[in-house]
């Protein structure tokens, strides 16, 4: 068992990175920016809190592992801010080279079995991975209501935007978070005038 | 439901506050210390990794739950360092008043199942909580063994201290793995003189 232990080992130590790598959000109390490996552990966290919104075909411990693992590649690939300019064909091969390596670094049948759930995630058409996606674009919007704008400010979205590419995600997975949601973004948009 | 997700809401927002709370081990790049959220999916992923290492009475979804919410109490608590002179009784009870706050933001049916599995991780006679400790105790020695000692340096370890401290709780859940890795702590403090 020590050549499999000491590949999941070294999976293990590599994850470790995933702390220093930043995502355009901030902290709520705007101290610094966000890593993608807490953001990870708060997205798990909607998930769970959340999970009476999924429907009956969501497997809420499938969602919790696609979370876990799903920013994974960017430890090679970085962090695509959702609002920034960004290559998405070059991304999504970066991204699929990373998989490669990071999921690589693990015993065979578990490389498989995780990069088939990330795959499952990126593909966004299964139940389970239209909830985790919905979750995963959730997190930041109700912070940047508390901050007075956060990242939106940063990269001048206007509510047009938002509600393309944060509320077609968040509308198919959590619709009803979305009605309670999209009240609060326009009366936000509004006062910025 | 507005009443009932305004307060998993809250909940949720709450919960940013384990970003900011520092732990005594650093990343393995030697950067900056750890915060409780981070390490709180680094070690969902050692538990989903490691998950084969489990007694078949074990549920690694379980395990993966009580992970997700094992430190929130430190929000209100801080973080009681392993190798530091805690004041065990005190500890106790201001986690427990956290824990009361903190989870007691939700709705009551989850705060009650929430704390349920926070108190069954601290207790650590169940399984899956045993096994959710042994994980949680694996990940700082695995990353001071790579980085020259880290928190056992800082806060001058033993072997023999850490034999109790770290090895009776991981042996208990992965006594496989403690095979393997105390080899590797007595060449090191071999090393050390």
């Amino acid at each position: 068992m020590s050549g499999r232990l000491e590949a999941q080992i070294a999976f293990l130590r590599e994850a470790d990175k995933l702390k220093s790598i930043l995502r355009a959000s901030r902290l709520i109390d705007g101290s610094r920016r966000e890593n993608s490996a807490e953001h990870s552990w708060h997205i798990m966290l909607y998930a769970l809190v959340l999970s009476e919104q999924a429907g009956p075909d969501v497997d809420i411990n499938r969602v919790l592992r696609m979370l876990l693992l799903h920013d994974i590649v960017e430890i090679d690939a970085g962090d695509a801010p959702i609002h920034g300019h960004v290559d998405h064909a070059a991304m999504a091969a970066k991204e699929a080279a990373a998989a490669e390596r990071l999921f690589g670094l693990l015993p065979g049948d578990q490389a498989s079995s995780f990069r088939a759930l990330w795959d499952e995630f990126e593909a966004a058409s299964t139940p389970d991975a239209i909830f985790a996606k919905s979750i995963d674009r959730l997190q930041t919007p109700i912070a940047n209501l508390v901050t007075g704008g956060g990242s939106w400010t940063e990269y001048d979205v206007t509510l047009a935007q938002l509600e393309q590419r944060v509320g077609v995600p968040v509308k198919r997975g959590l619709p009803r978070v979305w009605d309670w949601l999209l009240p609060q973004l326009r009366a936000f948009f509004a006062r910025q005038g």
